[in-house]
């Protein structure tokens, strides 16, 4: 069998394939079953008997995906042929299956009990590439570099702090998936248009029972399906954890250009190869790949969003999108995840290349310290402003370095001493609080006990 | 002066265009500046005297947009400018202006002081069309209606529990509002790449100082600008509120076809003209109009997610991109917000339509009913899932009654009895929970002193 | 093996997935290699007795994909392990394999390839759909229907004319087809950087007796790869048509909603099973399926545009988003206009329900009928619009025929006999040239002998 | 008045903006009214007499915008207001304005009446570009400078070659434009739903003679509205030029990295501010603003697509966001045209960083040529392949020019001599066919007359 999807030949990792294939969709499928079937059960619908006889197949995993889809085939309508495929397994307590429920009452409740898993292992993938920054940035809360602005020099900064903005990032994606857990993870058990009518007067408890079972919110008010701003919100939180990471992974990609070279992928020197036709060549493919990925995990937003408005108690039209959307969306996010940790876990530091480019900048780049100082000498904020300006631009066209031309500048020589000057265009007195940055947060993040 | 964006001479409610237009944007700015100013005092960096002159320049609005454009003219950089024009009115002062800060500390300070300003506006409406539609749904919560899904007629429901879907959904809304506002209302104070050298020593206390007097967050660990994850997550939840409009502004295009005209939009009898050539036309255009600019605000997912990725400590692509973004993704989800509850407000509903295409059906809608019944007499889900599809068939083939079909058949009547078949039909029995469905949600969102 | 993408266990033409699976990958880029080493043997690089071995190892597919991807594992380099295992099969041939090109050479050289057939596939596609609405539109030259704008009555159609529309646009993408093709159909043999210094003096040569051999365009200047503007026409071309697909669509759902019934999609009566709960029903499935289909292959166009802006003389991000681009947007595209055709070859048209349809318009929609008639018999214009307005009103408020009102109004007897009045609100003769613009369309596209 | 819409205050050139302001928008509509009239009376419904007020009142700019929207107001309908506004200015000829018009027919063809002018204007923008970028390629014919893959060095290019690339693809959109004009400039004269039948038997032709008098194509088969397959087939095309230039200016952005620094956009010495804080900034301002508009020009993609499928006849849900999408879409694109040809006219080429840059390789991006010199002289293509791999990682590791650990090989010495590996490395002789390549496409573009 020879595939056309990459997801199922190239990219995902099997955890969470094993979460949304056919297989794992089926199997949620059946378990809402059993829920209803059981909360059926203790209002007195179904007698102990033939319940356990339902469960039984369940537990057993007799229903087989080829029967299912055998049955599909044949009446068209997938999950009636799950409900069919079921009873077969059941004798006489197959009658008692799917009762007063509609199709979606099983779908989007499979899907929400499928979700629940889903948010377990994303979150364990973003405490795990959160917790890899602060590490690397811990290692690293010291080691200077450029700050780089328009992609130009700019004053430094340290390699911790820029790793402790991204932690923080994940911190928030973090807290996002927290609150919107609530929202997303979330069935229904009302009904063809959500009036609970085929449930009887049992319905509010039925609905809620089958939730409790299965540790799943409830939709309050539904028509025949959970309304779609729930999912959307899902989509959205993914498509933005994935900018984030194509934000990490386009600095890796940037952070190791040949002219730059301060950091590097772990590289299999024995054996990879970089290029076909150029030998040499050390290529930050997995930062590459993950900016592609992202931006795959990012197209799911056009038909998420397009889903939102149905006709009246629901069409079918996001029917066929959402057996899209979900796993690539999701699939694709998680690889990403593990990709990126990966990159950081393993990323090769060079602090001398970011010495080597922090001299390359020729003061340039310390221009502000002087400024600052120049205004706390007394000269106008805006006047000291200009002169840094224009004594930069002659810096540059000379090729020298700063501090030649500050001292050849009578204006700079009368508010300030050689000292001063030196002083103030030492690179270690002007990363600022970047290490305290990097402390605070970590405390704010894992508390005192760190 | 002609204009091209529409938002400038047809779309947006003027007070929301008031929180974004220029000179609101450059009144924050200046806002941003005087936080500045006000800490530096505090730390004893600004004397009393000189803060004052700075303030009483704000205060009378003495810095012209006019003379603002004026210089960036000349000097091509537009947050200097406001600086200088913000010196010109300070005499003395004005060297004390925006001291220690970079561009992006006003540029994304003043954003988050606005938006502040925006999320109170965007509550307010949202409540405010929430609030409409319960209003509506109490008064129609006994109006019996047929469900509708595929497009074809399905078991009843009842105008309130559809106008309640839609009121929860609005209340999710708000909950989201809520739950991101501390993610997104957040500024910074912490120079070129985020390190605080430029404030020396009391960098955390200046940060603190400035947002506090604002009423915002503070970015923890920042580059040249807050991150971009923040305005993503608020530009989403507009795309997401955008959607759930146009879902509820394509139910009222759709209940006011032709065909169905079970609601209207109000319409001015005496004046409005529906169509230039076909006088009798009563068209949804507030429904039209909202599904036409919730496209449009959808489409600011677009950019917003693209700038995510910037480079190193920032680069400046964002920049232009967000002059758009926020004011007409914003103005417009508060346009249609806006428009939305002026038609649920003044929505014509019509009962005596909803009952009529309910007789239309000819009782096929209520196979369920009887469906549900013959199961509950004994009769195998799945059997009598096939039977009753196999009837409803017949009945359509034959343009009748699903009761004259249903009482011709022997099956059936060997488990019910004339009287139990027309009370299966009723449609009236079988709106299920309906009107407890709007109660619970009520009281959910308003406590029990409703 | 169990599956998470739709296309490999449930969408999809196999005809299609055949020109893009794994496999088709695979035998591309190796005709792409063989093409190379033919074009060497041209210019004498390449001994006939080698070139020949090569030829053959392809000819018998000695070149396994399970080898291909274990020389990929360890290597970490897609096409040089298909080099590598091309050379394995080869002998003393293998080093000749390759020389001069970078990877891809091979790889948007073997896309273009594919694209080749694929665009072939696709122009049968359209065609056949184009025919069938043709042909369907023939039958129904003079069938007479309501039109509607904005969900309202509006003047009388025929069905023929609403479907020579939708031929129509089908005609304008086979049109579109035909132009892109010449760019998009586009291959470079020009080395890593896109200069041809590994082919020697012979380059140009080189790369005209590839592209010849694989009847494909030249990119004239390359980078290390074909620019992506040509993809993204495609893609954006593929996406258009895919919204042509989910508009004609949507009018088949609308047509066959249970209150209009005036097509609907062919149904097995004796076996679909429509809903799980309510037996009646006849969903228009495939329809729907199209829509939320149309939606996903519009996705695409998100990562295409946003991998036209490569670094240098590239990066690698498109690659990986490309693996899913072209297989998910192709072969959705296809499978819809494949869906499309079954649903018009197979529709049932209810020309009695249209009739009936026009007549509960009770003669509004043909007021505009009247009000041509009225400004010809010397009523100005913006008279008669505002008399047959009100007139309609207060039709539509009395629930009674327009032609009472009409005959009650001294304005309009004052100007139109009964006769008059009663020719004008005849059906047939306001449906304009609806039949002529049919057969102007047919000539126009098949000529004089249709 | 106060502004939100940075089209209204910052962005857009005044030529393209008179296009399409609200102003032109009216002249637009007045126009076709005129051609209607025209092709009335050549029929005989209007006489010459009353003719010759309509035309005098459109000529002499009677029907002021305020007018216009003063009975907008009233009357709620923008085309009829358009239609009293002109009434009232032409006396008794009022009457025959919009004689069997739908309000469509109207806003439709005035729509392909400007994008007939936006075209000419897109055309002079998009060549004068394409002319620029060859005549800086020809300038630099000859420069030569490092290729970039992955960020990494790679062989040598020419800077010509770059521009080349950049040039051709202006070409193809050149081609694009021209080859969509025919299907986008298409206008409608055919009523309500299509049929003409509001024209009666005169129909074909007043169709015809609005569009000669207008030079615009026919829509063939038309509902109310011209099909939106047009519209999005040019916002699609306008999407992909963006992203060109997106590229173009990310090139320039890369090049002027302070790292590389190969090319500057020029930049004001005198008085321009590159930052508020750090005052030596030179930063791409006009390329990175280049790119956050196209991001915006994109974004317009989704509405577009959106609104293909309409409903019926049509649904009113494109008018208000096609007000959005067109003047934004093509205003950005005509703007960032404009800046991108500014930014290479002025480009700065810096070709001694050029040389510096290739030094810093060490000849490791050569390690090509030295493969291809070693493949030739009779070493295998993976074994010359492996070799050089390892040699470049070794280089790489001692930090030392690739010659020394050539030179230092004894398989690469039993190979080439001294002479040959020196000639092997010359940049000069590694360029390929750049120069050719350049000389080529400007003969194809603009033939030998050059």
């Amino acid at each position: 069998m020879t595939l056309v999807c990459p997801l199922d030949y190239r990219y995902g990792t099997e955890e969470m394939k094993a979460l949304l294939n056919e297989e794992s969709r089926l199997q949620s499928q059946l378990r809402v079953e059993i829920a209803l079937a059981r909360a059926h059960n203790k209002i007195g619908t179904i007698p102990d008997q033939e319940l356990k006889k339902i469960e039984k197949a369940f537990e057993e995993k007799r229903v087989k995906l080829e029967r299912v889809k055998e049955i599909e085939k044949e009446i068209k309508h997938d999950v009636m042929a799950i409900v069919k495929a079921l009873s077969e397994q059941c004798g006489s307590a197959g009658k008692y299956i799917h009762l007063g429920a509609t199709s979606y009452d099983i779908v989007d409740t499979a899907t929400a009990y499928q979700l629940k898993e889903v948010f377990s292992l994303l979150k364990k993938r973003i405490i795990k590439l959160r917790d890899t920054l602060f590490k690397r940035a811990l290692e690293h809360k010291g080691t200077i570099m450029l700050g780089r602005t328009h992609g130009q020099f700019a004053t430094p900064i340290t390699f911790g702090l820029k790793l402790t903005v991204f932690a923080m990032e994940m911190q928030r994606h973090l807290e996002r998936l927290e609150e919107i857990k609530k929202r997303v993870c979330v069935g229904k058990m009302s009904g063809a248009v959500g009036t609970g009518a085929a449930f009887g007067p049992h319905f509010f408890e039925i609905q809620n029972l089958v939730m409790e079972d299965l540790g799943l919110g409830v939709e309050e008010a539904a028509t025949q399906i959970v309304q779609r701003d729930r999912l959307t919100e899902f989509v959205a939180f993914l498509a933005n954890l994935a900018s984030s990471l194509e934000k990490f992974a386009t600095e890796v990609r940037n952070l190791q250009r040949s002219e730059i070279m301060e950091v590097a992928e772990a590289f299999d020197v024995e054996k990879q190869v970089g290029s076909s036709t150029m030998a040499h060549k050390k290529n930050p493919i997995l930062s590459e790949n993950i900016c592609g990925l992202a931006r795959v995990a990012r197209a799911w937003l056009l038909p998420t969003f397009e889903n939102v408005p149905t006709w009246h108690e629901r069409d079918l039209t996001n029917s066929s999108a959402e057996r899209f959307i979900l796993p690539h969306a999701v699939i694709l996010v998680d690889d990403i995840l593990v990709k990126m940790e990966e990159v950081f876990k393993n990323l090769k530091v060079f602090p001398e290349n970011m010495k080597r480019n922090l001299e390359r900048a020729k003061g340039l780049n310390m221009a502000e310290s002087v400024l600052m100082l120049l205004a706390k000498k007394g000269m106008g904020r805006q006047e000291s402003h200009e002169l840094l300006r224009r004594l930069s631009m002659e810096a540059l066209e000379k090729g020298c370095h700063l501090k030649e031309v500050l001292l050849g500048n009578e204006k700079v020589t009368h508010y300030l001493s050689l000292e001063e000057i030196q002083e103030a265009l030492k690179l270690e007195n002007y990363v600022g609080h970047a290490e305290e940055i990097v402390e605070q947060c970590m405390k704010k993040v894992y508390g005192e006990n760190l």
